[in-house]
């Protein structure tokens, strides 16, 4: 990898042929095998025979398929589809092949290797991706976007990479940032006129800008924290007093939804966090033992790191036992976890457990602690589709409904430095410091919004993007 | 697998639209679906939107590749490649969609349920191949080499496939049985006219055939043990005294051609088994740590057993310590060593180890005992790769000197039976038994001929051999 990042701007490895397999490794039926650079039909000439007597690879159409023979001198290495994309017509800009062979591990290294001796060179990982982004095929958040789409596992963390991979929100930024140029460029004209102390930039204009610009990127900055928990899984803590059923309520959740119980990627996870993706949304349940005991020190330090787990959750199902509390009761040791927890973007909702131990269900729970509540048999199975339907309908309503959703790190990252020297800028015009110092906090926005998009990048700054891809995008 | 296998007949079953993931199945820069059938285009315009303005599905053309969007109904699943073929002129000879897109768990999973959802039925194993074979694209013999190809893992039992694939022993066999049927049809008209008790067909000239018959039947029988020993890895033995360095022996083997060593699916493969490819060519070793012990009976039942495995072996590494043994102690254990076991196709190598220990090392061994020897010292790693040579050169003159070689244990099967029925055949004519006995032998050789190549086809037959393909193929 150093190999490539370490020389991003070096044109002779940019022209290199480079190969690799795409397909996932393993057997399979089939294996696909590709090729980019100039000299891809240099080398398919050498190793790629065609069925069709007279056929010449180098006269070969855009988006067709040829079916041949891989050959190693003598010897057929396999019988294969090829698939021909001229540049700049191609998922690089540059001429392809995708070689669709017989899927065994075997065929698939040694085809490789083939490519590699008659003068491809492997490819680093995202390097494929990183060719579409120099030759212009996306921006930088759509090529991140490729990376996130090939690892998400649920239907809205692939909806967010879809929505980013086709522009998402790389345009209000581009926007964003034409008019902080615009500005700059007041600024910067002010310098070359310095001594003459004049203002091309109207002050009170400029600030009013900034104010716009600020509350354009307050909002992504803050669509980040839902990006990052539909990423990972909304946070969910079961919590309740000791012997209400808990763990039997999650248990009968994961089991009843046939839960597709998934390990996703760069999620810590320890064992006592398990994730379930209902209706295309992963959640993940927070475990709270720790809140059964109380008393001494050690047991004190526990529930402490459990209330800081519980402040991590968005959604709260607060479990009580039907057949033994009183409404009074809830009322009351609800009134007391609240004051243990942070409020903010917490939804609460009330199961009523054990109902299976009553003669009849009460009706009159929910209305009189002004939160949804729902009866429930974590024993029977009963009430468990519409625990996970009004988890579902929340997530929706107050997590989803919004279009614009930054699930990306480092553009949250770059959106919070941006933020910074705007701030930066508005005070010092505010103060009114020097101009030069302003255009410096201007220029540093225009950085930082410019890296989201790649506009603006860094060697480092890709080798740390294409590095995390897999080989062969 | 019963549905499809259990109606193979069955026109509306063969007339259904498949579907499944043809690459392995894992996280990979792409993945390809397959769909094959009547339906495949049908399918296709519910689900795919070309970049394209005014793009018509229907009428796409053969071995293109079109750029667009899966949908389901309003949303994007992916952006793919599609690549189209048109029946006759495809794999299965029906009407083929490959879509090529994003490698995630999650795209793969969706992109099928969608295919399903819109008219497909999910591909049983081999289901695509097995259309092939009765579409007349492949005989079953060639059908078959399609798996062993998918499973192959060394160079030499690849190129055992990819014969059998592009027609191997298929057209010696269906010439076979072509002369048998002109035999056949002789003596079934010698039946039509019975009560005139006229021979149409020369006995004499019938046994001749015969026995041509017979002997290019049991030269592809033969070929089978060598088949066997090249798809599993050729056995090689390491005997030898104790403490003559055999296990260090194997180690410095192992390492220093930094063997693949490969878990090869379908070999029972105990721990004391190591296989090594070199060359391409893959080597099983077998363990003789049995032979140190002697003396009583249960040592003397490990012995045995120790007996056992060496019959097996076709090469034996008989290893001595060059420092301690002198001509005639070698001669003698190696003569006391070959009483114990069968001879046959057995290839003798010595090995004279530990000249690290020896002030110079002698020539003479090799020429005394009339086996190739080779001086060795496993210790300091010096004249393995003479070993390994060895190995290789001796394998290429002995076993893969032949092109014909059957490989499948089906057709290794069939082949015996339809050698019984000849041999029937030929008893009955010496005897001059009832001509319609003899119609009943010929019939038999007929069947089992047929079998291999898949002219004579049972549904249970087709079921066991497609069955065991992948999905997806």
């Amino acid at each position: 990898m150093d190999g490539v990042y370490g020389s991003l701007n070096s044109i002779h490895r940019q022209q290199d042929t480079i190969c690799a397999l795409a397909t996932p490794p393993g057997i399979g039926a089939i294996a696909v095998i590709r090729i980019s650079g100039k000299q891809t039909f240099t080398i398919l000439s050498k190793i790629f025979v065609s069925a069709r007597p007279g056929f010449d690879i180098f006269k070969a159409k855009g988006n067709r398929i040829y079916f041949g023979k891989i050959t190693d001198q003598e010897s057929i290495l396999d019988e294969v589809l090829l698939s021909v994309f001229k540049g700049p017509k191609s998922y690089t800009g540059e001429d392809i092949a995708e070689i669709s062979c017989h899927g065994s591990i075997f065929i698939q290294q040694k085809m490789v290797e083939l490519i590699l001796r008659n003068g491809a060179r492997l490819a680093a990982p995202g390097e494929y991706t990183m060719r579409a982004f120099f030759n212009g095929k996306f921006d930088l958040s759509q090529a991140e976007a490729v990376a996130d789409l090939i690892h998400s596992s649920s239907q809205t963390s692939h909806d967010l990479a879809m929505n980013q991979m086709r522009g998402g929100y790389s345009d209000e930024i581009k926007q964003l940032r034409i008019q902080l140029l615009d500005f700059a460029s007041l600024i910067e004209l002010e310098l070359d006129f310095s001594e003459e102390d004049v203002e091309f930039a109207d002050r009170s204009n400029m600030l009013e800008l900034i104010g716009q610009l600020q509350k354009s990127i307050k909002k992504l900055i803050e669509s980040f924290s839902t990006g990052n928990v539909i990423r990972h899984g909304i946070p969910v803590a079961i919590v309740g007093k000791p012997n209400v059923g808990k763990s039997t309520l999650l248990n009968a959740i994961l089991n009843e939804e046939r839960a597709i119980v998934s390990d996703i990627p760069g999620t810590t996870r320890d064992t006592i966090e398990d994730t379930i993706i209902l209706d295309g949304i992963c959640f993940r349940f927070i475990d709270t033992a720790g809140l059964r005991q109380s008393g001494d020190t050690i047991e004190a330090i526990g529930i402490e790191r459990t209330y800081e787990k519980i402040n991590q959750a968005r959604m709260i199902l607060y479990v009580f036992d039907v057949s033994e509390t009183s409404i009074e009761e809830i009322n009351e040791s609800l009134l007391d976890f609240q004051q243990h927890i942070e409020s903010g973007q917490k939804t609460f909702i009330l199961v009523a457990n054990k109902t299976d131990l009553l003669v009849e269900t009460p009706k009159h729970f929910g209305t009189f602690v002004d939160l949804e509540t729902i009866f429930a048999s974590a024993k029977r199975k009963e009430g468990l589709s519409l625990i996970s339907d009004l988890l579902v309908k929340t997530v929706r309503k107050n997590l989803l409904s919004d279009q614009t959703i930054v699930s990306n790190s480092r553009h949250y990252e770059a959106l919070i430095k941006a933020s910074e020297a705007l701030n930066y800028t508005a005070d010092g015009l505010i103060k009114g410091i020097p101009t030069d110092l302003i255009a410096t906090d201007v220029r540093s926005a225009l950085h930082y919004l410019g890296e989201i998009t790649g506009q603006v990048s860094t060697e480092e700054l890709l080798g740390n993007i294409f590095g995390k891809f897999c080989i062969g995008k």
